[in-house]
């Protein structure tokens, strides 16, 4: 018979012991930032209806995208974001939420794309939102950032600095309002912005112009990258608001204690979702990663499900994008990770089951990870080589004498040391009092 | 414009935040358990290749238990259980293991086929599994059970008392050969006690006899659940065998701790998987939940992925099962969950920000849950009624004069006192020193 292939699917992450706890370590620290700022954790389902997941009805077209089934009449799929099932979520529990809300997930998300090289098809996502009814000041947005940045500074062991760049979609619409462009003009240049990092300075200006094709208009966004906004103070009012709105914004981020973050006007965000100030997190010693986190405010969360407005700000935590790469990648020292186990106890015989369970349980009831070796008949020579390859740091050897005096025996297995000793005498001496 | 619906699929689980942090908050405490058992968290991917989910090639039998997408050329589907991934994993990474392995993972599973009354498409179970190269004790097996009951002990508060009924499979395979039945009549009859707890005893006894035709056969079968494994002691030198693995077995699991368990010679846990002893535990408060765990010994866990033999013990904790559905139900007093925030920041004015972010910052870093109030121009009434509908401890009431003076007004929720205070002694009144 042939044997079935032992790989995971391409673009899907598959983790060993240590990597694994790795990064769980890195999510629960992560998670334990955003709990102490009151984020509640929801945990929403990874299906959905497809009308939930989108509002295009080309489904040849969306199924290359997603993962998407039919049971019965039901059109469904697999979320691709945190936000489609959040929007239902606060809509549909509306009166059962205190707002402002502050709402998390970590949560695997699905592409349903064909595989390709160094994208996933799997991957976890961190979200944070701050959800007002009708209105929200942007003092949240300042508090979303806040928290990212304390959320990866936790984890900065392993993925060193972060720094935030911040822009505003309300700056380019007033741009655009003064130079007069129509709404698709507006909607195509604003796709070349987001695009630009990408693109490099020469297929940008060459697309400007495909798109404008007026000189003077082109150098005035051109001009924005290399001057920045101090040269479009005092052109209109709405130019105005938006500059303050952003400038009044650093200081608060300054003050929340959110070091180096940047003005970069090159952050948009795509097109359909943010409305107001937008902000990507890069990683100063990861700049292969390009974009860690990022989010904005949006103005209308769940139209689609309710009548009821929903303010707020989102951001994503491209979790596994960071992670999973690097511990793929060996770029995390997994030392700490590798040897979780303090005490293997080794059973000297089956006669000796009894009294090596109660020991056992009493190490476990302490706090102490303790794995039993229970294949009794195994020589000592084997059971101690177990000990060693799971990097035990005791281990307690159980045999008829220990059982008959009711004591233990502790090898200490960096030392070698090896002492006969009362169980209470002995977890005093694992737990290091 | 019709607005989309806002309720979950049926058949998928969504927990308003209190029901979400109790349903953590079990996970946590069992998984606790499990990793000062030395067991290695896994997290594989929900997706597979079809032929890893399924021997079968009836695509449209298939489909209608599963969740499958067609990629290109490669067939997949969503993950209906923990034992496939493991298997493929398992063997894939024998080498990076060691043995005897013990793996455990808590992952959402699913059902593909159609919603169907009180029954979960998708849902949480947590997998334990020790497995060993070729061989592996039975003692390993009392384990398993021993971890499972402490797992379920450490949420009794919610669940109550838990009791684990011990099968045997090499019995009923002894008492099959005793009786000469055909290969098709043992499959058949295995296949009836399975399902004898839900037949019920006529049932039972109607299609035994539709099976076998034989009075005398079908009464030795009947007569072990009955009279139990006493009355086949000296028949069979393979139903002694049988008898004694079970009969030492117990004394094994009540050396190790796990009281009350019995013999229940019912329990057969299907057809194709289990070899040796099986297992099911039962929450003796919550019958409704019937088997709350269960699990058994395989012979062989990977042969469709690897020549090398893999021995092993493994279970399932039905965990949405009983936690996601008594949630649901509110059969669990939520008030414990229901307020998780100990201080909210109330800030008077956008010109205190800077001030109260510090305080936050502080109040977060010394591991006080602290959630701040930005919109600044509310009203203190306001302000106060989200304090008291968050539920938090304690209100730090941020104004002018605070920051002036570089003090917090500290409002105690409950009795209603109010202390103006620094904050290093605000934050002793608050940690109870």
């Amino acid at each position: 018979m042939d044997l079935k292939p032992t790989k995971p699917l391409s673009g899907f992450i598959e983790l060993l012991p240590a990597q694994q706890r790795c990064f769980d370590y890195c999510a629960n620290k992560m998670q334990n930032v955003l709990r102490l700022a009151g984020f509640s954790m929801l945990d929403l389902p990874a299906i959905e209806r497809a009308e939930v997941l989108t509002d295009k009805d080309n489904w040849d077209e969306i199924e290359t995208q997603m993962f998407l089934f039919q049971k019965g009449d039901t059109k469904m799929g697999l979320r691709y974001d945190g936000t489609v099932g959040l929007s239902r979520y606060v809509a549909g529990h509306l009166n059962n939420l205190v707002f402002p809300f502050r709402a998390s997930q970590f949560s695997k998300r699905y592409r349903g794309e064909r595989a390709q090289r160094g994208r996933y098809r799997e991957f976890y996502q961190m979200d944070l939102d701050i959800m007002g009814i009708n209105t929200l000041s942007t003092n949240y947005d300042a508090e979303i950032i806040s928290v990212i940045s304390r959320a990866l500074n936790s984890v900065s062991e392993f993925i060193g600095p972060n720094v935030v760049h911040v822009g505003s979609r309300p700056f380019w619409d007033a741009i655009f309002d003064l130079l007069e462009l129509s709404a698709n003009q507006k909607r195509d240049v604003f796709v070349l912005i987001d695009k630009k990092d990408k693109m490099g300075d020469d297929d940008f200006a060459d697309a400007l112009k495909d798109t404008l094709n007026d000189t003077d208009k082109e150098n005035v966004i051109k001009s924005v990258f290399v001057d920045g906004y101090e040269k479009f103070l005092n052109k209109s009012a709405k130019l105005d608001a938006a500059i303050s709105e952003l400038t009044d914004f650093m200081k608060v981020l300054d003050a929340m204690g959110v070091k180096g973050a940047v003005i970069d006007l090159s952050i948009a965000r795509g097109l359909a979702y943010y409305t107001g100030l937008v902000f990507e997190f890069k990683l100063t010693e990861h700049p292969e990663f390009g974009t860690a986190a990022g989010g904005g405010r949006y103005e209308n969360l769940a139209s689609k499900f309710s009548k009821t407005k929903i303010v707020g700000v989102g951001a994503a935590i491209g979790f596994s994008r960071i992670f999973a790469s690097m511990l793929e990648n060996n770029q995390i020292d997994l030392s700490r990770f590798a040897n979780p186990i303090d005490v293997a106890v080794l059973v000297m015989g089956d006669n000796n089951v009894a009294y090596a369970s109660q020991i056992v349980n009493t190490l476990r009831d302490n706090g102490i990870v303790a794995v039993s070796y229970l294949d009794t008949d195994k020589k000592f020579k084997n059971q101690i080589e177990y000990s060693d390859k799971i990097g035990a740091k005791y281990s307690m050897i159980i045999g008829d004498d220990e059982s008959a005096n009711n004591v233990v025996a502790l090898k200490d297995m960096e030392s070698g040391n090896q002492q006969t000793l009362s169980l209470s005498d002995a977890i005093k001496n694992i737990m290091g009092e």
